[in-house]
C-alpha cells in the first residue's frame, strides 16, 4: 500500500474533480519470499485512465490470481470515458483487492466492494485509511466542504519574517527549500497570492525544476481590483467557485494569509525556515485574536526536516 | 569526559569569574571491563573547591594508579584558597590524566600539563575540546572578548510573536518549555529584560523549578531610566562592567533583543515555538539589516527537540 500511495502523489494536482489514485499489482510468489509487481498505475491527467485500469493494461494476464493495492475504492459505475474497475479486476481474475479507503461517491460507495465480494474475490479494507486520506486530501475536501484543499507556504526568517524593513526578500532560504516549494507548486492546481506580493514582487509562481516545467499551476490573486492576466477572487469564501481547482496553494503575502487564517480555510502549513534573525517585515498580518486559547490546539506538526541548512514543517489542522 | 562534562554543567552560571569544571576518576578494570568511577567533582560555588580537588577527595587512596578526567587543564598555582590541583593530582598517585581543553590562565597555560608529565604522569589532551569550550562558554567569553557570553531566549508563536496585537502574553508555549526555560535561568548569572517588557509583564525571573527555587539570577533592566529595585546598564556595550556575571541570559522584550543583536553581543539563540499562529507582536523589532547577505552565515543548529508540542531550538554564533 505504500507503494500505492507513492503512485497516487503522482497525479497529486492533476485530477480534479477526480481523486488522485495509486494502484500496485502483485504476483503472490510461491514461497514466502514477498511476490513480484506486475503492475503499477495511478489516476491520469484529466482523471483517466484511472489508477486500476492502467495497473491493470500493464500487468496483462498476470493479473490472473494477483493482489490488487488500491487507495481508492475501485469505482462501480461504467462511464463513456471506460468501464468501471470493479468490472475490470473482476475480469482480470485478481484474487485479492486490498483498499486503503472507501469512495463516498454515491455510484461507489460500498458497491465496488459489494460486487469485488460478490465475484468471489477477498477485498480488506481499511488499510492505511489515514495516509490515504492525506494523499486525496483536495477531492475529500471538495466533496466534504465543497471548497479546495488549502495549504499555506510561508518562507520565514527564525523570526517569522519575510523580507527586510526595506523590503529585499531575496533570498531568505537556500536553493534546496527553494526547489522544493517548487516541487509543492506542481502538486496543486492552483496557487493565490495577495495585492501586496503582485506589487513587492510581481512573482511567476512558475515551476522552476527540470522536468517540471509544464507544471506550472493557475494563478489566482486576491484582489477585487481588476489585475490583467490574473485570474481573481475577491475574498477567501470565493474559492469554492474555483472548479477544477481541488488543490490550492496561499503563497502570500501577510495580509492574504491572515485572510485565509481568519476566515479558517487553512488545512496545512508548509513552513520554510531559514537560519536567521531579521527583525523585518512579519509573514503574517494581524489574525485578530481575542485570548490565546483560541490559538492552542489547532495545528498538529506531521512531518520536520532540514533542507540544507534550512528547515521545513509541515502542520495539518487538527481535526476537531 | 561525557560524564565530566555532565558534571561541568552543574557549576554554570555559580562559579565566575572562575570556569565550571567537571572532573571524573576511574579505576582501570582489571580485564577490559570499562573501570569503576571512585571519584567525581564539579566546581563549587564561588569557584572552590575545584572539580579535581573534590573528586580526589571523595576517590581517597582509590585515586592510586587511576585516571583523572577533567574538562579543563589542572590548575598549576598555589592559592590562599587551597593547593595547586596538579600538584594534588601527582600526590594522589594518579597513572593518567585525560584533559578535554588547556587552561588560558596565564598561571596554568601549558604549565599544568608540564608539570604533570615531568612527575611521570601520562597525559592526553584535546578530548572533546569543543564540548569543552561549549561548556565553559562564559569563562571563555570573559577571558577572550571582556564581556558576559550571552543567550538570547524567545517564545514565540510559529509565525515569531510573543503576544496578541492586544498584548496578551500568556501562555504561548506550554509547561515543559516554561519548565525548561526556568532551568536556563538557573545557569545564568544575571537575566536581562527591556523596559518595555517590565512595563507589560512585571517579570519575576525566578526559577520556578522544585529543587531550584534558590537559584534564582540577579535581574538587570536595560534602561537609563532609574528604576527601584533593578540593577540597571543604559546599553548592551555595559554588560562588560558587570562584575560576576559570565553568563547573561536576554529574555527580551523585541527592542532589548534587537538591540543586543544588533551590537552583535549574542553568542547564543534559545528559541521556544508553540504551534499556534498569531499575527500578533513579533518578538524581535527592526536590526537595520541592509542587505540579505549580511543576515545569512550566522547561526548553527546545535540541538532541536520537542517539550510536549512546543519545540526548542538552540542556536549558536558561527565562528568566522
Amino acid at each position: 500500500m505504500g507503494a500505492a500511495l507513492a503512485l497516487a502523489e503522482r497525479a497529486r494536482g492533476r485530477t480534479a474533480p477526480n481523486p488522485n489514485v495509486g494502484c500496485v499489482i502483485v504476483q503472490p510468489a510461491p514461497a514466502k519470499a514477498g511476490g513480484r509487481v506486475v503492475g503499477r498505475g495511478w489516476t491520469q491527467p484529466g482523471g483517466r485512465p484511472h489508477a486500476e485500469a492502467m495497473a491493470l493494461a500493464q500487468a496483462g494476464e498476470a493479473a490472473r490470481g494477483a493482489t490488487a493495492y488500491t487507495t481508492l475504492e475501485p469505482c462501480a459505475h461504467e462511464s463513456p470515458r471506460g468501464p468501471a474497475c470493479t468490472d475490470s479486476l473482476i475480469a482480470a481474475g485478481v484474487a485479492r483487492v486490498v483498499i486503503a479507503l472507501g469512495d463516498p461517491d454515491p455510484r461507489t460507495d460500498g458497491q465496488g466492494i459489494g460486487r469485488l465480494r460478490a465475484a468471489g474475490i477477498d477485498v480488506i479494507t481499511d488499510i492505511r485509511a489515514d495516509a490515504a486520506r492525506r494523499s486525496m486530501a483536495g477531492f475529500l475536501t471538495r466533496r466534504e466542504q465543497e471548497r479546495p484543499h488549502v495549504t499555506l507556504k510561508l518562507a520565514t526568517s527564525l523570526d517569522g519574517c519575510i523580507a527586510l524593513a526595506n523590503g529585499t526578500s531575496r533570498w531568505i532560504t537556500g536553493p534546496r527549500a527553494r526547489t522544493h516549494a517548487h516541487v509543492e507548486r506542481s502538486r496543486h492546481e492552483a496557487i493565490l497570492v495577495g495585492r501586496g506580493t503582485l506589487a513587492a514582487d510581481d512573482p511567476k509562481l512558475d515551476v522552476r525544476v527540470p522536468g517540471l516545467e509544464d507544471r506550472a499551476p493557475r494563478r489566482i490573486l486576491l484582489s477585487t481590483r481588476p489585475e490583467p492576466g490574473w485570474e481573481q477572487i475577491g475574498a477567501p469564501e470565493a474559492i469554492a467557485s474555483l472548479t477544477g481547482v481541488d488543490h490550492l496553494l496561499v503563497e502570500g503575502g501577510a495580509q492574504a494569509a491572515a485572510s485565509f487564517l481568519r476566515a479558517d480555510f487553512v488545512d496545512r502549513l508548509l513552513l520554510y525556515r531559514a537560519p536567521i534573525l531579521l527583525g523585518g517585515k512579519r509573514g503574517l498580518a494581524d489574525l485578530g485574536l481575542a485570548d490565546l486559547d483560541s490559538a492552542h490546539g489547532r495545528w498538529g506538526l506531521i512531518d520536520a526536516r532540514m533542507l540544507g541548512s534550512d528547515q521545513i514543517e509541515v502542520y495539518e489542522r487538527v481535526k476537531g
